[in-house]
């Protein structure tokens, strides 16, 4: 397996709106799209810096794992995500070196693409996201992230876009942590 | 003023030494060069991925900043650094914006390059580097890192440099809060 490259930094904040200023207008960064994570109750929103990407993490549900990072820690970084160019050589590997996850089975994210968390205590302090790179990734104007060259949305867009994202959560009621996968709840159970 | 890239990701770690099979043996990174900055009472290793660097801190000082924020938060994210294209335009925007910085005046590092640090109460709990690209980066075989492409060296080479250069600390005494210039001073000031 090969780590292509660092694909996100997320960093957890109280509030996406709040914390726009300091990353568009000190640091000029522009952010491409807007996405919720029903199941953990964040809404989430990317800034592509370089080859890579920020992104930025708010919960919408008090119970939520970020939430609870959040009163916890405060804001500041959340997890790591690291790109690898093949997932079964990656959990080969991760299973051959006893390598403890949040979840035994990947998690299936956008474009079936399998994401597997590292478990903090088995990676020196840091939650470590693993991503799996497609085949169509490679091709032009190929990969999950190809619409966004269509339109780059206004900050009104963005922004009104969450404020839905935020809706779809609330109105589906408290996230249920016995329903979910993933980081958040696997973060829940080991500790 | 322009991001390139995340120029690298900083760990907090226990040790160096003990921190390396996960990130060699299981994710499959390679350590390219070891560094010490005494300044900081701490040594360091950086492992490219992709067009970044994962730099792992180890504190050699117990009263470093480091160390103390070993001991406070454990094992972890410490800073992430960023590549702006024009640090003149960077400093501008900052001191126009009023964002509060660790020192007021920039760290000059190797090769002269300037390098400031946001303070992590101004950038949303995030301790943010800037760090200056300079003309000589853009050209083939030019940079920094130039050398690197050298020779790489073996794992014990550079287990016995990281004690070669934590010997350096060490022998040289505790270090001196007073005269150190940098992120770990100005956040020990800054709380």
């Amino acid at each position: 397996m090969r780590i292509n490259r660092i694909d996100h930094l997320a960093l957890a904040v109280d509030s996406i709106d709040a914390a726009l200023p300091f990353f568009t207008e000190v640091l000029g960064l522009e952010v491409t799209h807007t996405d919720v994570e029903e199941g953990q109750g964040v809404v989430v929103a990317f800034l592509p810096v370089g080859d890579s990407e920020i992104e930025l993490i708010e919960p919408v549900d008090d119970g939520s794992g970020v939430a609870r990072f959040l009163r916890g820690r405060g804001p500041g970084m959340h997890h790591i995500c690291l790109e690898v160019d093949d997932m079964d050589a990656a959990l080969d590997r991760l299973r051959d070196k006893g390598v403890r996850l949040i979840d035994e089975e990947p998690y299936i994210g956008t474009g079936g693409r399998r994401i597997v968390f590292i478990h903090p205590k088995a990676a020196h302090g840091v939650l470590v996201e693993l991503y799996e790179k497609l085949p169509q990734d490679s091709e032009p104007g190929g990969g999950v992230r190809a619409y966004l060259s269509e339109r780059l949305p206004s900050r009104e867009e963005l922004l009104a876009n969450l404020e839905d994202l935020r809706q779809r959560v609330v109105t589906r009621g408290r996230v249920v942590a016995a329903g979910t996968r993933g980081f958040i709840d696997g973060l829940r159970r080991g500790r």
